[in-house]
C-alpha cells in the first residue's frame, strides 16, 4: 500500500494510519474473476434483444471485497468484430493507471480472441460500478457493481448499523442496438434515438409487449423480466446500496412508504439526512438506510421515474417484500416520483448531501489553478456536438498514458484546450450566439501534487428554452463538491460562498440546468484521467476532457495496454 | 512483375511472354483509393437498416484498372468499436501474400481509428470483387466489385467482342444485423435468421413495405431502393459482368428474353456456351454476352431467384432498358428461374464450363498429394458447426502468416488436420452416424512447388434428406477444376474421368448436393491461404481450412498485420 497518495495535513495522517493499519491487516486477499465477453440474446425488459454479456450475464457479476484486497479480473474477449474495455467506476487506480479501463486514455481496447488482466487494490470501503468504456458499448448491457466492505475494525468502519443489506443497480434500456444509437447521434441531421424503452433494476424492466412492433420479441412470461424481489423482515434496518448507469436519464428512487436516510455516496459517508425519494445521477452511488417498519401484509413497491427531462418511460419497478406479501405486486399504483421539471428539488438534494461529520477530509483552503468551463451544445461540420469553452472533445488513437510516457509525437494535439470563457459577457439562458465549436484531443497537464478546481457551468442547448442535467464523473480522483449554484457562476462573488467545512467527496456530481458546480481536488495520483459527462451519447459526442499529473512517477506500463494507433504492430 | 509464379511448361512460358510484355508496357498504372469505413443508415430493399459503407456507399466503389497495374486502398476504420478487414477476391496477391485482407490468416483486423494500406497489382484481366473476411461483416454490406481490363494488344486479349458493357453484383439481404445472425448461430439451440428477406442487384432491391413491422422504417418511395436500369441500344451487343457475394443463396440470374454466351469466370476465358439463364454461387463471377435483340418498344427484367434451397425470398430485379421503353418497368412477370431443386440442371452448367480453345493452361499431369474432404454438418458442444473430416476450423487470434514467419509456438496447433476420411464406408445419404466433431486451427502445409488435388465431397447435413450447394473459394490461387460428381467419390475410379484436356480455371467451385467436385493446384504462390466455403454463415461455423506453402520465400512481413494476438503491444 505504499502507493497510496502523498497526501498534507489531516489526509496524509488519515492515508498513513490506514496505510499502516491495512499493512498489519493479515486479511487482505486477492480475488480472482475470469470473464467472458460475449453477445448474447436478452430480454432484461420482456423483449429480446442483444446485449453484451460476462459470463452470459447483464448486468455482470457483483464484484465483493474487503478494503485493502486486491482485484483481478481476467477480460476474455468472445465479441466477434468488436473490441472491449472496462472501467472500474470510483475506484482511483493508484499505483496502477493502466487499470483504468478508459480506451483512448489509459489503453487500447481488447481484441476479439483476445485477454486483458486488470489488477487493482480496492483501498476504501463502499459502492463501486463498472461498466464498458469504449465508444457507446456501456450501453449494450457491459455493467455491474462493486461492493466494498469496510475493514473490520478500521478507521474506515461505517459510522451506521443496519441489518441487512441489499443492492439496486439502476439503468436505462433501449430496444435499438447502440450501433444505431450511435449512428443516429453521428448523422446529419442528427437521429435520436428517444427516451428509453424501459428503465431496468438490476437489469430488469418490463415493456408492454402489445406495444412491439415485431412479432414474437416480447415475452411477458419470461422468468428473466420477473420483477426483482427484495425480501425484508419487520422491523430490521435494511441498508440499500442504490447505483445508477443510465446511459441517458437522470433518476429519482423511491421504496414506497419508506423514508430513505442516506448516508453514503460515491464511497464517503454522508452526514445522515432522510428523503422520501432519492435523486441519482448516472455514475452515482448511493447507500441509504430503510426501517422494514410499514403495514407488513403487503409488499412495496421500488420505483425508478426519470427527472430532468420529460418523462416517455415508464417507472421501472422491483418489489420490497415483507414474508406476508409473498412475491405480489403491491395493491397500490407505482411512485411516480416529483415532478420531473423540479430543478430546484434536484439542488436542494444536492445540496444536502454533505460529508458525514466523523468522516471530514477537509479540502486544501485554496486552488493553485482554476479552470472553468462552460457546458455547451454545438456543431461542427453540421453534426451536434457538446463543447466545454467551445471545444468538442475527440479521444485519440493512441492512448494518451502511452502516447505521454513514451513520448510518441503527433499522438495528440499538444496544445491544451481553453482554462475559461467570456463568464463576464456569455448568456447562459440563450442558446450559444455561435454554435459552431472545433474538436480537439488535447488535454490538460497538472503540476504534481497541485490543488486544481474546476467550475462546471451549464448553459442553454441548441435549441432555446433547454437545459440538461450533466452528471460528471472524473476517473483516478475524488473531488470535494465545494458549491452549486443555478445561474452564472461569478468568480468574483461565488467562491466566497464555498463550503470548505463539511464538503463531500465524490466521484461523479451533477451539474443541474442552466446551474454550476464547482468542485476541487489534488492532482496527487500519478496517470492520465478522464472527466466527462456520464451520459453516453455526451461523452460521445465530446462532452469530456483529460488530465495528466505525475507522469513521471508512473511505473513502467504493461505491453497489454498497447497495440492500437502509434502502438500498433510491435512499433513501441 | 518478377513476383510471378514459377510454372511448367506452356504456363511457365506463358508467364515469361506476358512478364516481358507488362515489363515493356509503358502504361502500367498504380491507382490510389481512399476509403473510409463507418455505419450509416440505408435503405437497399427500402428498409432502413445500418450497413458497414466505404465512403457511405454500400456497394463500395467499383476498382477499375488494367492489367499490369498496381492498386493502392488505404482504408481508414471508422466503425466506433468495431474492427475490419478486407479480401481482394480472386486477386491472387503473388509476392504480397500480406495483403490478402483476412482476418486471421494473413493479418490482424484493423482497429477504430486506425487505417491500413493494401497495395497489390492485378496481374490478369477479369472480372474479381473485393469484401469484409472478418467475423460476418461482409453481409453487413462491405463489398464491392473489381474489373480489371486486358492489357491492350496483349496476350490476354479477350477472344470475343462487344459493344458496351454492364456490371451487376448480387446479393442477398436479411433486415437483421449481422450481430443477431451471428449471435443466432452461435445460440444453443441454434436461432437461425431465416431466408434472405430480399435479393440485392448493385445493392437494391425492394421489400413489400406493408409487410415491414416497425412503423416508419420502409419507404418504397426512396430513390435509394429503385430499381437499377440497364441502358441497351438495339441490334448493340453487351458484356454483363455478373459476381455474387451472396451470404448463403445460390442464385440463378436471367435477362428475360436475352439468351446469355458465358465468356468469362472467375477472370478465365470460358469456351462460349450459350444458357437461358446462369446459376452463380457466391464468390464465382461471370462475363456474359447478349444480343440486344428484342423488341425495342419494351423493357425486360433483370432476375436474380434462390435455387438449391427451397426459396422463401421474392425474385430481385432490375431493368434491361431499350430506349423506347424509359425507365418503366417491364409489362411482363420477372422470370422465376428453374426449379429450385433440379440439382442435374445446375450439374451440367457447372460440368459445361471449361477453358476457352485459345487461352487452355493444361493442368499438371498428376499431383503429388490429394486431400479428400468430407463435408459435414456437425455438433460441438449442443453448438451446430460445419467440418472437414470432423475437424472444424476455427480461427486463430495470432495471424497465420506472422505466426510462422516469425515461428510464434502455441500460436495455433501445430498438427495438421486429417487428409482424408472413411471413404469407403462412409454413406453421404444418411446424416452423419456421429455428429460430434472436433474443432482445430491447425493448417496444411504444402511442398513449395507442389501439385495438390482436393475433392470436396459433400455429404448429408443432420437433418436427414438434406444436401446444401457448397460454393468453396481458395485465396492465392485458380485451381482447374478437373471432375464434378453425384454420390460418393470413389478415388480409384473417378480420377479416370476427369478432365485434363481444357479445365477451367477458378477460384471458386460449386459443390453440388451429394456431390463432388475435384480441383488441382500448384503450390507456388509463397503465403497462407484460405480455402472455405463462401457462404458466410459456413465459414463462420467453421466450413475451411487453410494452406501454407513456400512461408520462406515471403519478403519481410510490415508491421501493420500485427498487433494482435501473440503479435500485440510489441511483443514481436
Amino acid at each position: 500500500m505504499a502507493s497510496l497518495p502523498a497526501g498534507v495535513g489531516w489526509r496524509l495522517l488519515s492515508s498513513l494510519v490506514l496505510c499502516l493499519w491495512l499493512s498489519a491487516a493479515a486479511h487482505a486477499a486477492t480475488h480472482h474473476h475470469e470473464w467472458e465477453i460475449s453477445y448474447q440474446f436478452k430480454s432484461p425488459d420482456c423483449v429480446r434483444k442483444l446485449a453484451v454479456t460476462i459470463n452470459g450475464q447483464s448486468p455482470g457479476p457483483t464484484i465483493r471485497a474487503t478494503q485493502g484486497d486486491t482485484i483481478v479480473v481476467r477480460v476474455n474477449n468472445s465479441l466477434l468484430t468488436e473490441n472491449v474495455a472496462i472501467h472500474w467506476h470510483g475506484i482511483r487506480q493508484i499505483g496502477t493507471p493502466w487499470a483504468d479501463g478508459t480506451e483512448g486514455v489509459t489503453q487500447c481496447p481488447i481484441l476479439p480472441g483476445d485477454a486483458f488482466t486488470y489488477t487493482f487494490a480496492v483501498d476504501r470501503p463502499g459502492t463501486y460500478m463498472y461498466h464498458a468504456h469504449y465508444g457507446m458499448q456501456r450501453s449494450a448491457g457491459l455493467y455491474g457493481m462493486i461492493i466494498v466492505a469496510a475493514a473490520p475494525g478500521g478507521p474506515d468502519a461505517e459510522p451506521f448499523a443496519y441489518d441487512g443489506e441489499h443492492a439496486v443497480l439502476l439503468n436505462d434500456w433501449w430496444h435499438d442496438s447502440v450501433y444505431e444509437q450511435a449512428a443516429g447521434l453521428a448523422s446529419v441531421p442528427m437521429r435520436w434515438v428517444g427516451e428509453p424503452h424501459s428503465l431496468l433494476l438490476n437489469g430488469r424492466g418490463r415493456f408492454n409487449c402489445s406495444a412491439v412492433a415485431a412479432e414474437g420479441t416480447c415475452n411477458a412470461t419470461l422468468p428473466e423480466c420477473d420483477a426483482p424481489v427484495f425480501d425484508v423482515v419487520p422491523g430490521k434496518t435494511y441498508r440499500f446500496r442504490i447505483g445508477s448507469l443510465t446511459s441517458l436519464c437522470a433518476l429519482n428512487f423511491e421504496i414506497e412508504g419508506h423514508p430513505m436516510t442516506v448516508v453514503e455516496a460515491d464511497g464517503h459517508y454522508v452526514k445522515p439526512f432522510v428523503v422520501n425519494n432519492l435523486n441519482i445521477y448516472s455514475g452515482e452511488t448511493y447507500s441509504v438506510l430503510i426501517k422494514a417498519n410499514q403495514d407488513p401484509s403487503r409488499n412495496y413497491w421500488l420505483a425508478s421515474n426519470v427527472v430532468s427531462r420529460k418523462p416517455g418511460t415508464p417507472t421501472g419497478t422491483a418489489i420490497l417484500s415483507y414474508a406476508a406479501g409473498g412475491r405480489s405486486p403491491p395493491p397500490t399504483t407505482p411512485p411516480t416520483g416529483p415532478a420531473w421539471n423540479d430543478t430546484m428539488y434536484r439542488f436542494q438534494q444536492s445540496v444536502a448531501t454533505v460529508a458525514h461529520p466523523a468522516h471530514v477530509e477537509p479540502p486544501p483552503p485554496r486552488a493553485g489553478r482554476t479552470l472553468l468551463l462552460l457546458n455547451t451544445q454545438n456543431k461542427i461540420d453540421g453534426r451536434v456536438r457538446w463543447a466545454l469553452n467551445n471545444v468538442s472533445f475527440k479521444l485519440p488513437h493512441t492512448p494518451y498514458l502511452v502516447a505521454l510516457k513514451r513520448g510518441l509525437l503527433g499522438a495528440f494535439d499538444q496544445r491544451p484546450p481553453p482554462e475559461t470563457y467570456e463568464h463576464q459577457s456569455y448568456n447562459i439562458y440563450d442558446p450559444p450566439p455561435n454554435p459552431n465549436a472545433t474538436s480537439s484531443d488535447g488535454l490538460y497537464r497538472l503540476a504534481f501534487g497541485s490543488v486544481v478546481d474546476v467550475v462546471l457551468q451549464n448553459a442553454n442547448m441548441l435549441a432555446a428554452n433547454n437545459s440538461e442535467t450533466h452528471p460528471w464523473h472524473l476517473h483516478g480522483h475524488d473531488f470535494w463538491v465545494l458549491g452549486y449554484g443555478i445561474g452564472r457562476f461569478d468568480p468574483a462573488v461565488h467562491p466566497a460562498s464555498y463550503n470548505l467545512k463539511d464538503p463531500i467527496l465524490k466521484n461523479t456530481v451533477a451539474v443541474h440546468p442552466y446551474g454550476w458546480t464547482a468542485l476541487r481536488f489534488k492532482a496527487d495520483n500519478p496517470g492520465v484521467w478522464a472527466f466527462h459527462c456520464h451520459i453516453e451519447a455526451h461523452f460521445f459526442m465530446g462532452m469530456g476532457i483529460v488530465f495528466e499529473e505525475g507522469l513521471e512517477r508512473v511505473a513502467e506500463l504493461p505491453g497489454e495496454i498497447m497495440g492500437c494507433g502509434k502502438t500498433k504492430g510491435g512499433r513501441h
